[in-house]
């Protein structure tokens, strides 16, 4: 199944909407056949496998990372053509969560006499997919909330300068996750203090996800860098009612997409209503990338799905000096949010901790 | 020396003010000798190895964490003994600083033509004996900064809620940090805040170090926590000459230890001119425990050696809450100050990050 893990990695950033998956078929304590999805739309890992195994695939066992699907989509279902090639045994990572399988595959093999085990290495399989699970079971994206700051908790000096508090290595892997996701969301006083492209900069091409940005009351200067990659990619600004409609019609001109979303009891744009509007946008994956006042306003609205913090082993002190996660905070210990599954790593000089919500 | 480094961390605790000390005598690939210094003036590693390895030892290696000394101490010098016994090679990790010492035996060594060779895991050796090599070679006690924060950089809720920010297993960690230092110092806000008792207490015995508090203007109440803990070890306060008189003769009847040091540019006790007075004192260290205004003192100030942060993965936010490092702060980057040699653990839920400024 470590190997079926390995395989489906490879599909990464390639089979968007759709999940990777990797099989492995073994035989005799040997592998006779394996594959992953290349590409969506592509063969599933389970056909490549089978295809590799040929007619030596009868009485073999097969690992697979997500339940073989059932129906009809843009191939054939797996489920079937495991049945015709006289697997005996199919362990499975997971089930799938896609209303149109979940279940039906594992069915399928059961009612036709093949061993099932399912939970192999969950986890993983889950990790592997996160975005996929997330947005089919809620058609809302995956959120990931970033940050970086100093080991004293701070996302700048107390006279404001915060370029840049990490090493030139973990900013680059930062661009590696923008690569990764659709969306990229900032508040207005991030763009209006640090004027930021918010764009994918890699060695090798990358893709710049669509800019999202949070602006209330239509702050935004029209010289704003972020304008200017309109061609780039898609600049979304999402607003309430409260605005110049002639500044929105002139957005509206230069090709930003505005969105009108109702006010939250602080008269700001209401995420959550915002992250599920993105969600039926067709964006599967968000980046928030600050400030201070944003980061709360995503935790305390529950949109949060994974958190990823940047340390940079320096000390800059100061009680007026921003901190990640700001806005009116939580009173209790009791009430504050805690992060599971933690996974911490060394990027350079800096570390990197992760976890879900 | 691997093996050599082992054995000396088994002298923890027992032989301050002297170092730990291990040594392996090796012949024909073989350990034929070891030892460590067991205890305050008890014999050196070097003595231990050499009476198991016997008449053995003529033509064998030495491993020796510490340059072997040269002068007539508690004990006879080593170097000397190392000559007697026909050792052929000495491998010594780090010259020795004391004074008395000091590149001594590592002549009398080489004089004799025996082999030697230094350096080799020395920044193991060093860091096993830091507070020793920094008391001796500076007469300044080596400190300790401590802090615990959630992820995102708070020591309390925007209500000042800060128990327990981190795990049972993290305060317990800290205590048995308190059993090595010889002294534990805090600020008088932390004392009127939280009225520690800041004892050390483990399940074994373990040793309370000397509370030492910062208090200018002398506020302390007369029914704090700490005062009572007087006679299991000694109470220090730092004021400044700017005190009621009579308060302090109240304090000295009660048994504290006062101690009238110069004032900073903010009318506060010299945190540097006090840190060295405590190594005049016989003090060889500190560990601080906050708050944040005395643990941005003592890093301005540059009297902090090694930082220990201890990271919960909670959220608090809120731009109102107390951070770590608090104070005026750095105002740009370039000044602010960075951790070299980072360590990185995992204790239960939190995550332990350690630096040497």
């Amino acid at each position: 199944m470590r190997k079926a893990l390995e395989l489906a990695k490879k599909g990464y950033g390639k089979v968007s909407p759709n999940p990777v998956v990797g099989a492995v078929i073994v035989k005799g304590g040997k592998i006779i056949g394996q594959g992953y999805h290349k590409f969506y739309g592509g063969p599933h890992a389970e056909v490549y496998a089978l295809k590799e195994a040929g007619d030596n695939a009868k009485g073999a066992v097969i690992y697979v990372t997500l339940e073989p699907c059932s129906h009809y989509g843009k191939t054939p279902p797996c489920a079937e053509a495991l049945l015709r090639a006289g697997i005996k045994k199919a362990v499975i990572a997971m089930s799938d969560p896609n209303p149109l399988v979940s279940g039906g595959g594992i069915e399928i093999l059961q009612n036709d006499g093949i061993e099932v085990e399912v939970g192999l290495l969950e986890d993983e399989a889950r990790d592997m997919n996160k975005v996929f699970l997330k947005y089919i079971t809620t058609k809302s994206p995956f959120v990931i909330l970033k940050w970086a700051m100093t080991l004293d908790g701070k996302i700048a000096t107390v006279k404001g300068e915060s370029k840049w508090i990490t090493s030139t290595e973990t900013r680059y892997y930062v661009h590696q996750i923008r690569n990764k996701v659709m969306g990229i969301m900032v508040g207005i006083n991030t763009v209006k203090k640090d004027n930021p492209l918010l764009t994918t900069r890699l060695d090798k091409e990358g893709i710049s996800p669509k800019a999202i940005i949070l602006d209330s009351k239509l702050k935004i200067s029209l010289d704003s860098k972020i304008l200017r990659t309109i061609n780039e990619r898609e600049v979304i600004i999402a607003c309430t009612q409260n605005i110049d409609y002639k500044k929105k019609l002139e957005l509206e001109k230069m090709g930003v997409s505005l969105i009108i979303i109702p006010e939250d009891d602080f008269g700001r744009v209401d995420l959550s209503c915002l992250i599920k509007k993105l969600g039926d946008y067709g964006i599967d994956s968000i980046l928030i990338e600050g400030g201070s006042e944003v980061s709360f306003s995503a935790i305390n609205s529950g949109a949060v799905d994974e958190v990823i913090c940047f340390i940079s082993p320096k000390i800059f002190g100061g009680d007026k000096a921003k901190t990640p996660v700001g806005g009116s905070g939580f009173s209790k210990i009791i009430e504050s949010k805690k992060l599971k599954r933690l996974k911490i790593e060394k990027i350079s000089e800096d570390i990197m901790i992760t976890g879900y919500l």
